[in-house]
């Protein structure tokens, strides 16, 4: 009846921008046997996660805890909690994920208005505050690090003015969470989601999420307790209850708080996970991994461009964990990819929609932004190009890497 | 800045009605390094978790795949991609998780129609049927066992009885998935939904579900694929599309399906373990692991009955994983599950609603369900309680529980 076999899986180098490759230690703190959800012990680690995540986000809130789904379960959850139906939202658009948040918030029957650019560009943060003086939304949804183009909107003077104009700020920090800052507080960013599976070096399936008062506000007038765990203290009649009951945040924050009301079951071993992978972050320090990623991330343009190959998102806004190649001509984009697979186990990325079959995307996030893997993909990258017969400035991308990892130590001595 | 030690956590022995012991084979397929999601290795691994998903649900439905969040992740998903607003639903109500669906339905903006019997009971099959001749719903929406009052609903009249009268049959089968017989062809039940932390021991944070042609033809109607990887082959105007783009099936589809389109980034670790999971279910066998089952619930109502105590739950539609046993009068339940649990490591559960205060609840389910977590349950609850003064048979629950596995060793020979 059963002819599978157990898991035997090959080992690759993952230098996609998500997910990546996952901390050893973080795989071998999933292995750890369960405890029940209301265990004292257990619910202990659920407030020391949120304790950490609240340093990862660099945020005083105390809501910081993760929605049990992949990354967009976290978006939806704090889009489906905060929009009703009609609700005004401004989306500022510069590549895929720009859609996706149009496209949850349009299911909940909000009233979307969105500002579209190049993909490859970003805003001027001036352009999108003028537009939400126009537009008057009750909340600004933006992408922060948008891995489909490689780059990084700048949020510094966008959180303030929303405080000003009395918008909700609500950040995609998906791709940058654990890899650049992301500096909730200072920023005034009013809800922030971020992934696992990028640079927290996590397997997908959970999506930490943090957000301040002004977010709860609007979460708790549209609270109602599910029927059966209810009590005399919960209303029943509610006007526009959120539209989820998994998503629904405000009963999400009586299972995360010292109520401990019953919810779902929390998904046990990928808490461990999350809670290994925050932990991990932290005792790297948020300073030294920020700057470990840049100085990878400086190696690989170097190798990439003194192989003679051009550099798609070589532009101030660049998000530091995405490098994005431009497939040079007559060259098959995907041939290449399936190469470096197949020959060498590793993987990089295509892209979406216009960028499609015009760049490759190579990640360099988490556990997988390591020198090992910078050299090993610039070499197969080179010889697999050699072997499509592109023309290729032969041993000089390695050189180039090498110098910067030299220069590194130089300074660091 | 980071004051927190590695994972430490206490081994417990887990004998509620989930989530339970999770199979050391499954904690350590876990520890598994992660694949890209699109890497040629882990499509296949999916597929094979749907091959072996449909053997579980005793299918031959093609669509078996798990939702990325827990249980109720999956209950929602069915309900919110086949329910529009308006729609007429009915949904008899026997313990708390009937309410569960009357909630998720309800957000939906469903017409929600419900029956509800004492907890405890369960339904005649025929009042339901009745009741559908009434109502005329588009869904029947049903728990299959009810972890709240341990009791297990009938389906297997009304299931045809749904084809008949045109009615979707949903059923949510979480707590007996993988336990005891859920007949989903058989049975003829439309979309099933089970959960992974319950018989299966794999931990939460995934929710397989099937469905068969009917669902998928009134999900079909409502597709629309998101814009940023939408191509001219998919509509982009669709009346009433589903309200949640983390739970539109649909889209679901297109990932699980040989269109490999990106949504969501699979939960890797998480699919691992369920791989691993139900591998291990058919490796045992169904029938074999449904005996098992049946074999420790005897040992354990046997252990309890002789030690005095008495079974709420002992009627012929018991719920073969969850016995529940009146808390004597004068015994404070709360007390005794934490002695239970501080003194020997033993976690049971208690109850909701009209049943909190007046039952314990012990779950023997999927690795939890073996002879020495019987057996160590029985020792302890018998100790406890004569430490919080009740009158006890001492020492007759063991020899009890002795016997039963006594007789079925003989009868093995």
């Amino acid at each position: 009846m059963n002819a599978f076999k157990e898991i035997n899986s090959p080992l690759r180098t993952i230098m996609t921008p998500g997910p990546v490759e996952v901390d050893p230690r973080v795989l071998r703190a999933m292995s750890t046997p369960i405890l029940g959800q209301f265990d004292p012990a257990f619910t202990q680690m659920m407030n020391e996660t949120m304790e950490m995540l609240r340093q990862v986000f660099q945020t005083k809130n105390h809501w910081a805890f993760p929605i049990d789904g992949t990354s967009r379960a976290g978006i939806e959850a704090v889009l489906c909690s905060v929009l009703k139906p009609g609700d005004r939202v401004l989306i500022p658009i510069y590549g895929r994920f720009g859609y996706l948040l149009t496209e949850i918030a349009e299911r909940n029957g909000a009233e979307i208005h969105i500002m579209e650019c190049e993909w490859g560009e970003v805003f001027n943060q001036q352009e999108i505050i003028n537009e939400m003086k126009k537009v008057k939304p009750k909340v600004l949804a933006v992408v922060h690090g948008e891995t489909s183009t490689g780059c990084m909107q700048p949020l510094d003077e966008i959180g303030p003015a929303c405080r000003e104009l009395d918008v909700l700020c609500i950040v995609d920090a998906v791709a940058t969470i654990g890899g650049t800052n992301v500096k909730v507080d200072e920023w005034e960013l009013d809800a922030v989601i971020g992934g696992t599976q990028k640079c927290l070096s996590v397997p997908s399936g959970m999506a930490p999420i943090t957000y301040n008062d002004r977010v709860e506000q609007v979460i708790a007038v549209r609270k109602k307790v599910e029927k059966g765990v209810a009590t005399e203290q919960d209303r029943s009649e509610v006007q526009h209850p959120i539209s989820s009951n998994y998503f629904d945040i405000s009963q999400l924050q009586d299972y995360w708080g010292p109520r401990r009301l019953n919810h779902h079951t929390e998904a046990t071993s990928m808490l461990y996970a999350l809670r290994e992978g925050v932990r991990i972050v932290l005792q790297e320090g948020l300073k030294e991994r920020f700057e470990r990623h840049r100085l990878h991330e400086k190696a690989l343009v170097k190798g990439i461009k003194a192989m003679g190959l051009g550099i798609f998102n070589d532009v101030p806004w660049k998000l530091p964990m995405v490098t994005c190649i431009n497939i040079p001509a007559g060259i098959d984009g995907e041939s290449v990819r399936t190469m470096l697979l197949q020959q060498f186990g590793i993987e990089i990325a295509s892209s979406f929609g216009p960028l499609h079959g015009k760049i490759w995307r190579i990640g360099t996030m988490g556990y997988s932004c390591r020198k090992e893997n910078i050299l090993f993909v610039l070499a197969a990258l080179e010889a697999v190009l050699i072997r499509h017969g592109a023309s290729i400035q032969m041993g000089e991308g390695l050189q180039a890497a090498l110098n910067v990892y030299e220069s590194a130590n130089l300074a660091a001595v």
